[in-house]
């Protein structure tokens, strides 16, 4: 059975943009702090480090109720039984993470632009990020997904869809009854000094989404 | 059923020891000049990439009769259907593979002292790469491997040996008849102008370690 998913406040994590704590605790806390869900990112670590990385965050989003979800390797979420994978449009297409997985893990899929959306929900995506909103720090060169374009997405795909790119505490009240599932948050939730705090605080934001 | 693997001349590939070619087209030499299994190596490309450049290596190999190995990344291998992986010791744990990747896929282990090779076997490995044997420009900061180590890990270990680390037309004789099952070949085989005939010329001397 795949599993439940609150979209609602969705913790991507960012190791580079972290400064005050390990990446357990920003984990821990961010759960602590609300998120319903959680994406272990991880660029330039060797593969055992990326497997006990998720061995551990596993361990915490268990502990927590949280499904855990691993960018871009599937062989990393098989390792450690995550929920699922997401996957950019960089990454082993959908229908073959599908294939490897089976049909009762989350696979997510990066949707920046009408097609990309089409093309994932016809691929068997389980939800999209659609983003990125706005350039930021973790992707600067990403080309800026337009409002008109998320509506364009939202009327178009019935599948959860997560905003990512640029969300924090002033541009999330944008997105308030545009009928996306939720909010995917890096550096507004890692990068924070208090992580439980910064969760607590976008939480009730992304609620009003819907 | 486990592929039969012949281990006598083993490529393994490095895009950035390349001058001269096509990635696919060197393994489309290197299997015509001899190569009896090939290894796909990437560390600097999506994972999508990956993806892509494997299918293609894989139709070269499927063609040719030649198992594909892929280095790292048992999603990338389970995605083309390649023969199996093979793992660093900064790589998943061999366990984790085989849990993965089933009793019929091909899992090689990199081990550089006889506990890595104990172990190795220990946890289920169906090869053994040996070395650096030689401090090589692909591993610079490898440690070596001596002549006395080999000899202990061929002593104490059953499952096919072969050797890999600045193997090359020079270096290769002098491991006759050490009873190693083959050579893995990086720089001496992907760097050549004429590729074909560099395989050609290392096959006889891989065929004399048994």
């Amino acid at each position: 059975m795949k599993p439940e998913v609150d979209y609602t406040l969705y913790l991507v994590t960012d190791r580079e943009l972290m400064s005050t704590t390990t990446l357990d605790e920003a984990v821990a806390q961010a759960v602590k702090g609300g998120c319903t869900l959680v994406q272990l990112r991880e660029k330039d670590c060797t593969s055992l480090e990326f497997y006990q990385q998720a061995l551990r965050v596993k361990a915490i989003c268990d502990a927590a109720g949280v499904p855990l979800i691993i960018n871009d390797r599937a062989d990393i979420a098989q390792a450690v039984d995550a929920a699922g994978v997401h996957l950019g449009q960089s990454d082993l297409p959908c229908q073959v993470a599908r294939r490897m997985l089976g049909p009762d893990k989350i696979i997510g899929v990066s949707a920046g632009t009408l097609p990309e959306a089409l093309k994932a929900a016809a691929d068997g995506a389980d939800y999209l990020g659609v983003g990125a909103m706005y350039a930021t720090a973790t992707k600067q060169d990403a080309d800026v997904t337009t409002m008109e374009e998320l509506k364009a997405i939202r009327a178009a795909v019935e599948l959860p869809i997560v905003i990512i790119g640029g969300v924090n505490e002033s541009t999330l009240p944008r997105f308030a009854h545009t009928g996306v599932d939720g909010a995917a948050v890096v550096s507004a939730i890692i990068a924070q000094k208090d992580i439980a705090s910064a969760a607590r605080r976008l939480y009730p934001l992304a609620a009003k989404l819907k």
